[in-house]
């Protein structure tokens, strides 16, 4: 057991990594396992009250997953994929909008309320924030970022709010578009200006050897991506999460975490301690 | 044909309601056939950024209606109603939140913006905005209204937006409520200080006899709204519409306008001419 | 007749030519037959107190005009003209001023108030705004402007004013100097950095036939004025006029119209209709 | 001669008055001879620049005076009294608006920036300050104060300009009355919660023996101003001044002076000295 | 050794007292032991920049002790005692206004500095915070407090810094005088609103049993105070430090802390943990 | 003696002097007799508080001088010099703390309250002000400037007090440093882009013979400083004096003044009169 003691010196402690990111914008890219796990949830949540209220100007952000196919089960829609990625049709847009928008985004308002944080969710269309356009006519309405407008989320930021943003992109004729969120998360860092992006996902970080956890790198140069990849270190599914982060320090972020969101609190241990849990990328 | 010398004489006809309104806050409870009809839709959202750019902050409520119902029956929940009203469990009040906040919230704030007006889309969880409690126990997830918070809708007309708004409600637990439109939009009309509240239904006014639109009553003191029950003028689902109308003007709201949404551009018809398109409750 | 439902489908029609002067200042050089016939002059101000109403930063300049002369024939004062211009003698120029900067200017302001605008009057010597010099020794009082400093009119606008300005110069002897309304209007409307300058006259627009209205140019390059005047398209009075449209867009207005005044609600006509109604000078 | 050395002096013990009046409103009702002899006109200019330098928030209001009967003598009108008032056509109003508005207010604001102060020239009708009505019918249009709107000063003060006031009234109709300047520059005063109203004129003050100068009544009392009167004390044109001063102090000025203009700099004397120049009323 | 999930923990768990504290005005009396002790002053300085970066807005308070009584010996000055107050001569009074606003305050600032808060050092004197006259005659320069006025402690907050204060006083005619710390403390407190004073001393708290640090009261309502005094719970110095206390909820602190300061992190111990280590006084 | 007449014409004449420093930072270094002499300064202190109430915005740098050898040898401290600069250990830093931050610059702070100014005192660590780093080992404490960070001297002077500061250095490790007040006036003026610095000094200011006052040098360009110095027209202490006034200069300040401090409101005279009292040095 900790005493009042030790837990007001380990509070102590973290006054230089509060410092750092004190005023600053931290973008965190929610999604995974800590998205679906309740427990994880309500830490991850409190992990950003804790953040806010310490003075860092956190953004969240937020994809959609399982809770997406299993709407578009319940309404019988199958789902045909090509190179991975869903082909949407009007129908199927629709039903990501409502639960991606209405469900999951309102429902980490709503927590992140819960629990004494302000917060105000938002959607690509709010201030026309993500124009899209389809990335490939047979994708449907699978969108690519046309362009970005922040002011939403700025004026949503200076009102004292917690900005929580499901990544739907819209065109000038009323069509909504599901947005890779990775992608929509660097490119919305770097718009803002943000002091680091956190991708949170359901490995350890990049490993060296994907099967030992113990040849976890913390540190990739920019200019090592294209090597690693090479060499298969990064690989599979990795790869477009890791050209995300090249993505966002290219736009100006200053620094990229992957880190494992299976881990209870990994923001604030990737945050305010000492220890990096998972993989920063830097220039 | 109008020439453009009869357009101006027209815009200029129009200066003294504007004068009127500018710098104050219109509440406009929109529903009905104005929400099905995609030309009436339309013309409501150009109603609404006409009214913005010539000062008046519109507020936009709105119900959910035909698509919730449609939604349900796609996943297969049969709903049963008690009183009137529809028995929410959980699953069901999940799927109002999502087509109300996430489908036609969010798709109103889309119209908005591509026809050139600035919008932002809320629902009763941002900011805490709505909280509510169960309404009866047997109802379920219907809600009452505990405590309005209308600080959101204020931040975001401040920031220069049209809020949107969906009437959804939550409590300290993270439940979500579907809460009646029509009362929302009275008590957060009331809270706001509205100028006045616009409630777009699908007749033509109350009418002294039913069958006759030329014997619609064009003004309604607020001591004559017993009377009007008491004889059958105002009757069956228009009961509790001019009761949310009296509690509006109770609070405060100086004028209610009940409108035929039906007409098209019903809206600026009501504010911005010298006809009362319906009918108008005032203290 | 036209009927509600008529009138509120025109103010919709005004939509993106509202959208388009939102918030940007356009100056309007007021003169002419609008200025002189009552009905007319009404008009003008209802237009103008519009367009503040609907987001539009309108500056109001006046000259003078058959009010300096008719005072100057009261008082039993003679002009002589040289090259055109009124020889102005110290007595002259109190004239000149008291008739532009107190009965046209204060006028126009009472004017603007009693039909709900917010006005406040101003000339060349509030703030110091129009430094002059003697155009020509010959003509005495007759000024050319050394330096303008708009900060007065951005003053007046930002408390939410019209400003309704006569262009009166002064120097720093404290001599008063009448200055052509015309280029003043071009000098100020570029330091203010204004969206559009509106010029009425009492002609329909630049004529190629000037016997037939039906050949009237909508729409001039500035490259083109030269050829114009060469081929006495452009001629008489036109000519400075001309000048300083080309002298406006030269110092950063965007655009210049040159409208009739003598046709209703023009201002309004040009500014908020699909129909060009007189010559536009475009870059 | 004084040296330099005693000039400091001279400024430093100027400190308290400075103190005293810092960030305060003084109101000037400036009249007289003052405002004829060139001399002392610019003595009062130069003392009024060195206030608002030194941080009080000067407001300048003038009456007419000779300008006017000689501007009415040139055009040939021939003026009628009734009781000591001038009876006023419309045109006598318009030429009185004009001169007071367009040559003495403008003049006066030139002269203020040609020695370094910033100026702006404000009349009755701007802004619609000075809201009238007719005095008493056979007088025409000589008006008495109905309602004053002090936000158009306070306008200009705020954006650091002298606001010079010519005390013209209007009504809603967009007639113009002459008003009396002592009686305006009282409710002005009032309304604007001045520190002081300073009233010049052209005697010493008040005197209990108007022979004798060495008589002055260096304070008065509210409670002695009627039994000044009974005796014969406060007498002929000096009653209405009187009454003026009392009605600023029943409104809320916490002093008002009469001072004698036709002493160079009396203002600065009044204000920055230690000696009462004039007669002060206080509750 | 604590992992850093443990850390990461413990800082969520400081979530509810953050959240209580923030945007609150705390102030800190800061004495004794913790003052003398170098790893105490480091630890209570970094408590400081931590609860100003959480949002908290501390203002530190600080009396002077033994370095005071240093510098007298070091000049040679002996002091006398009357009632247990040091009779304070001019040149005291002197030698306790250097050390405690040039050495002790200026030093705090210094140290807040280096670890990366923003301070700013304050006494008495500056903007006349605390005017001050003398206690008793035979004291000479220790004075009581005549007028508080905290606009420099609020200025200085707004701006961002930390205000340290020592608590001299002055009075009209430049004299200083040496205020009681823990006076000044709770009049302050009162002044600014503050949510919380805590007063640091070198004992537990108040103990049933002075012998027996396990019979702390952890909690005091006000009105239990004349009892513990006159029951000899409270006694010697700690009469004058409840009286304090007393005082400090009677002018509208909500909650009064006396610490233990011997303790490390006893500040952060009592205001974000859910353990009281010392008593508190409410209401 | 001076009549009131005499001194409102003395008043009216400051006028361009004020004009010319209204709104800008003035830089005042106090020392010598001036500091000495109780007359002299409460005349500076009255010069300053006049100074910042006709908008000059003040800011004033002190040294220190025979109060910290005095206090030093109350504590029986002899110290060394080497160069003409005291060497300055550990406790002889503290003693010139205490001394400069605590006596001194409070002492005027409370006087210019005394006199109706608002001040605030400030040293070096203040914000972290005057960073500061060993000008020479062997001299201990004796600072060089690092960093000047301006801002705190900005806060106060936005606030509306006279910032008071004495030129303390500090490092990073918390350590103080004596810094030359010439040198620290010359950077800090130059830092905040003063108008001007003014330079007290014991002596009339350059002098052609240094034994004939008569030879005053009223104006030196920059570019003269050296042959100057080579003719030994500046010679001894005024050398680094002159240095740092062309430093100022480098800096941005536009003028610099060297004046005779035992000349009672020299400030004034210099400043607020058409007469320079000293050495004014200029590009």
């Amino acid at each position: 057991m900790t005493s009042n003691a030790q837990r007001a010196e380990i509070l102590v402690q973290a006054l230089p990594y509060i410092q750092q990111y004190n005023g600053q914008i931290v973008v965190i890219k929610y999604g995974g396992n800590a998205m679906v796990n309740e427990e994880l949830k309500h830490a991850v949540m409190r992990d950003i009250v804790l953040l806010s209220l310490v003075g860092v100007k956190v953004v969240l952000l937020h994809g959609g997953g399982p809770e997406i196919t299993e709407m578009l089960g319940r309404v019988g829609k199958e789902s045909r994929f090509v190179g991975g990625l869903r082909v949407t049709d009007r129908e199927t847009a629709d039903i990501v909008q409502m639960v991606l928008s209405g469900k999951i985004n309102k429902g980490l308002v709503n927590l992140l309320q819960s629990i004494g944080g302000r917060a105000v969710g938002l959607c690509g269309m709010d201030g026309g924030m993500i124009q899209a356009r389809p990335l490939r006519e047979e994708l449907g309405y699978v969108g690519e970022i046309v362009r970005v407008d922040v002011r939403p989320i700025l004026d949503v930021l200076e009102r004292g709010y917690i900005p929580v943003v499901s990544t739907v992109g819209c065109d000038m004729e009323g069509n909504t578009y599901n947005i890779n969120a990775d992608t929509a998360a660097a490119r919305i860092a770097g718009e803002l200006g943000a002091a680091c992006l956190v991708t949170m996902t359901d490995v350890a970080g990049i490993l060296r050897d994907r099967e030992d956890p113990d040849t976890l790198i913390r540190h990739i140069d920019l200019g090592d991506v294209p090597r690693l990849i090479e060499t298969g270190v990064i690989a599979g599914g990795m790869i477009p999460k890791a050209q995300c982060c090249t993505e966002a320090i290219r736009r100006g972020v200053k620094k990229v975490f992957i880190i494992d969101g299976r881990v209870p609190h990994a923001v604030l241990i990737e945050l305010l301690t000492d220890e990096g849990l998972g993989t920063m990328f830097e220039e």
